[in-house]
């Protein structure tokens, strides 16, 4: 599959290339600024010029499937969460629509699911990324969408905990790197389609983890 | 009817309130700020405490019908953008869901229709604005959603120009006033259920501008 990934640059974007080009993919590496080009070329990707708050669409054109893991980062305002995180990833969504683009991965936050119950200096970014986790929801794409605890470089383990959206979960940090592994491990399977699900560290084999009945 | 105005204390919600008592409603003035209660109480209106980032669906008790006008207004943060005119009028919402409101207001703002269409510097607030109408939209409340254009304290003509939302429209900037008053005017009928009308100042009575046929 032609996987466009938004956000290919930042941290999950830049581990997921390359595992989705050793899985058979053919990755389309969206990205804001040509000078991040090279670091998506070498990852395995092509790269294509995407400004979420200016001409995107286009960048999407022949992809099988999006995964949106854009962010504006915690070094901007609130007001590109608003535009970011939120209008861009439902302008990302309205152009999978306009193209056809059925199959959708979206990289939410743990918090989503509760933005009341997020620390009140982050509680701001979990109403954007509810928000946007809530338009997809109700979109007709075949979406999945992953709410992962918090992050960190670590290497990965290809091991999570996963909670489907109606359980009581609690968990560790997990590595960027098996966020990603999960995203693809999500696109090779229909079963997610549909699903909410919480991700932390954990000792269950990604493709077990995200069985909807493991 | 017993009609709670979120925002009572706010530039509409202070032109609404008298309105409301003059037509025979029994209004409800939801403030954030006990020192607000005897601006209320002078309008006629029957004060209560709803803070939108805490303690907040007991104020809605009784209502039969909700306007949301509330706002952060533009002396905060981009963060009480998204915690107050977004999530604070989703919290409003499943509020009304919750207890059984069925009828429900929202004061939303010209450019909630197109957010890229907005000026820059208020792009995002209309990004909050347009989510919050749409989670309204998709709610199971009979809505009628506004979207007034500039505001003015000028006095109110009783007349506007209203346009629904599937033509195409630009016009003159409104009072407060006739903004207040087509509140009214939707409360008094169901012609307005399910629809979004953005308004301007205009030279129709406000009761003929709002039928969706006029």
């Amino acid at each position: 599959m032609q996987v466009a990934v938004i956000g290919a640059n930042g941290g999950i974007g830049r581990e997921l290339v390359p595992r989705l080009a050793e899985t058979g993919h053919d990755p389309i590496g969206v990205v804001r600024d040509e000078s991040q080009f090279g670091a998506v070329r070498e990852r395995g990707g092509e790269p294509r010029l995407g400004d979420l708050e200016g001409e995107f669409a286009p960048a999407l054109q022949g992809a099988d499937a999006v995964v949106f893991t854009a962010g504006s980062g915690g070094d901007t305002g609130w007001d590109k969460t608003l535009l970011i995180d939120l209008w861009g990833a439902r302008r990302s969504i309205d152009a999978c629509v306009a193209h056809g683009i059925d199959r959708f991965v979206m990289i939410s936050a743990y918090n989503a699911s509760d933005p009341m119950a997020a620390p009140d200096a982050i509680r701001p970014y979990h109403v954007a990324k509810r928000c946007a986790d809530d338009y997809l929801d109700w979109s007709p794409l075949e979406a999945t969408i992953l709410r992962p605890t918090a992050l960190t470089d670590d290497e990965g383990t290809g091991q999570i905990s996963a909670a489907f959206d109606y359980r009581d979960a609690d968990g560790d940090e997990i590595p960027r790197a098996d966020v990603a592994q999960t995203v693809v491990a999500c696109l090779a399977t229909a079963d997610t389609v549909g699903e909410t699900i919480r991700l932390f560290g954990g000792e269950t084999p990604i493709e077990d983890a995200i069985r909807p009945n493991n």
